[in-house]
């Protein structure tokens, strides 16, 4: 899962702070990176709009400009936050749904890692959700008619065998590299024996073609029954697979678990491309007071190098945004602390 | 949400184990029936099979009979709980998806509520899910194609104005009914504006069609958002209303909430019938043991008189049950006890 990156001198870097405190913890991330000094090859950062914002102003959320930039000329990139309307409305659709599809990240990759106080003890939530991030409700195909009783909407739920077994893939690859080599495949196919049946299948079916993959040892679990397990015993988790809808919900659950969505990283990964992103959303009731937790984001430069296969320098960032976590003196309000968005990322970059 | 009781003098009431801890718990539940006494019309029980089991043994997981039985002779009835096969089995569908929908059971109706130890404290935890229990991708229109990079499978996700309607109608009258008049709207209408935006515009219209709901308040949340915040603030909740596989989610994660899914009770109600049904599963892992909880099965019974409109007999259980469980004297493994289903039923059943 590491780009080849012998021959980059130097690294351009898209920005995409969006909406709300997206703006506010992008520009968190980008200190981290600049911290790092010669770990890396020369960072070269582009800032390109896209959101809800954009949107209202330009009457496009997704601007082509932005997308032709990213696809030319960055090899990676960071996604602040969009928000959501409140009402339908016309013509807008998702800047962060399109670019997953548009350039085939098809992997959400999410660590959810709780820092224990003292560094020798184990973390006790340490899992990765892996989420489908390209079909499933989310390849947006709905239809609205009007029939005797009113109007009817459909969605299509879409699950194929390669979507799938590409997922799978990168979940058992993930697996492998980790201690505990355990998967877990989520589904809901006691419903959805055609969707849900054919995505654990494929999933099921990955070792078959690479026999690697057979020290991993696989669980699966329905998605309803997972998100009660994944409160009361966290620890059964190791790498989850799940498609994307669940993995959505998966994901924000097990950020429930280790205190606050502002410290969960991720990366939309694919073949070609890279980008981080906080798991957070906009959180419009916060924008603005300087107070959003820039963890989320700066964990998710660290991932987005770390896929690129600058290892040592992802360590740099992660250690030490461990280290200031650990220390619990500088911590933001969601946290329980009472520090800024800007004396955080100070504390960290001073450590990296 | 009373159904006329006027005229009746015997009360049918329908017993499906089904498969697993079913069998263990259903029984209990006919037994916290029967030690009411006087407060209901005499009960008449009628069994009837569906189930995994079933289907091996017979081929079909839902035999017509007992649908015909329910239909005509019960006037209630009290569902136990499916095992999903591990495979996909051809011919194999779920015979409680199927029940909800031959009955028009359209509200399911999932109270969870936590014990304090002390009487006089209100609940931490007391919340109601009302989950559309008819459409969503529990429609099960489903489709395989094979395509030119392998399998590809659809479903189909529909979403009515005449059922969000109702199922609307139905939060609202509850929310009504409590101190707090405080309801929450679930959806993903930010990823699936058509489908769930006609599920949130068609429950907020409700209050214009009835003023008496102009009392209760309202918010919404996307789902995933609404199962992280559900972990950190439990209390924001006072009823939630969502799409059927949202709160079949949504009532697992709150199930963890309270302690275990064994003490999480449901009715399946229509405007004809009303059907008792724990929400926890088969659990093959205890079968046979003796040790499943009963008291979600016996809650169960309690909310299904309820909804009939036996206030007083449904206090009666609930009250036992509640006083049980503060003793903390009997209780199954899942809360941390030794006792066995039959010393808490027992127990249960003494206090009635
Ligand atoms: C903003 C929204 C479309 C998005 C999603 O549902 O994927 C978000 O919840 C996420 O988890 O990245
Ligand atoms: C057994 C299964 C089909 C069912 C559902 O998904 O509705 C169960 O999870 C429930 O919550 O009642």
């Amino acid at each position: 899962r590491t780009m080849a990156t012998a021959a980059r001198k130097s690294l351009t870097i898209g920005l995409i702070p969006a909406d709300g405190i997206g703006k506010e913890v992008i520009p968190a991330a980008r200190t981290a990176i600049e911290a790092l000094g010669s770990d890396i090859p020369t960072p070269k950062f582009v800032d390109l709009i896209a959101g809800f914002e954009t949107f209202t102003r330009t009457g496009v959320a997704l601007p082509e400009e932005t997308v032709e930039v990213l696809k030319n000329d960055c090899d990676c990139a960071l996604f602040g936050s969009v928000s959501s309307p409140s009402k339908k409305v016309v013509g807008y659709s998702s800047p962060i749904v399109a670019l997953r599809k548009i350039l085939d990240l098809y992997a959400n990759i999410r660590p959810v890692v709780s820092v224990s106080p003292n560094p020798n003890e184990p973390s006790k939530v340490d899992m990765i959700v892996v989420r489908e991030n390209t079909e499933c409700l989310y390849v947006k195909q709905e239809q609205l008619t009007v029939g005797e009783h009113g109007k009817e909407a459909r969605a299509t739920r879409l699950i194929t065998e390669r979507a799938s077994t590409r997922i799978g893939k990168m979940a058992f690859e993930l697996a492998l590299a980790r201690p505990r080599k355990h998967l877990t495949v989520i589904h809901k196919s006691n419903v959805l024996s055609v969707t849900d049946g054919l995505f654990r299948e494929s999933v099921r079916a990955v070792p078959l073609q690479d026999t690697r993959f057979e020290a991993v040892t696989v669980a699966e679990q329905l998605v309803d029954s997972a998100v009660y397990r994944l409160f009361r015993e966290p620890q059964i988790y190791d790498v989850m697979v799940a498609p994307n809808l669940y993995g959505d919900i998966l994901s924000d659950a097990a950020a429930a678990l280790v205190g606050s969505l502002g410290v969960v990283p991720s990366v939309n990964a694919g073949d070609e491309f890279v980008m981080g992103e906080p798991v957070h959303g906009s959180a419009p009731d916060i924008f603005g007071q300087g107070i959003a937790n820039p963890v989320a984001s700066i964990r998710s430069a660290a991932l987005m190098l770390r896929h690129l296969g600058y290892i040592e320098a992802a360590n740099r960032i992660d250690n030490a945004v461990d280290s200031v976590l650990r220390e619990g003196q500088l911590l933001t309000p969601d946290l329980g602390g009472t520090a800024g968005t800007r004396e955080v990322t100070e504390a960290i970059a001073k450590r990296i």
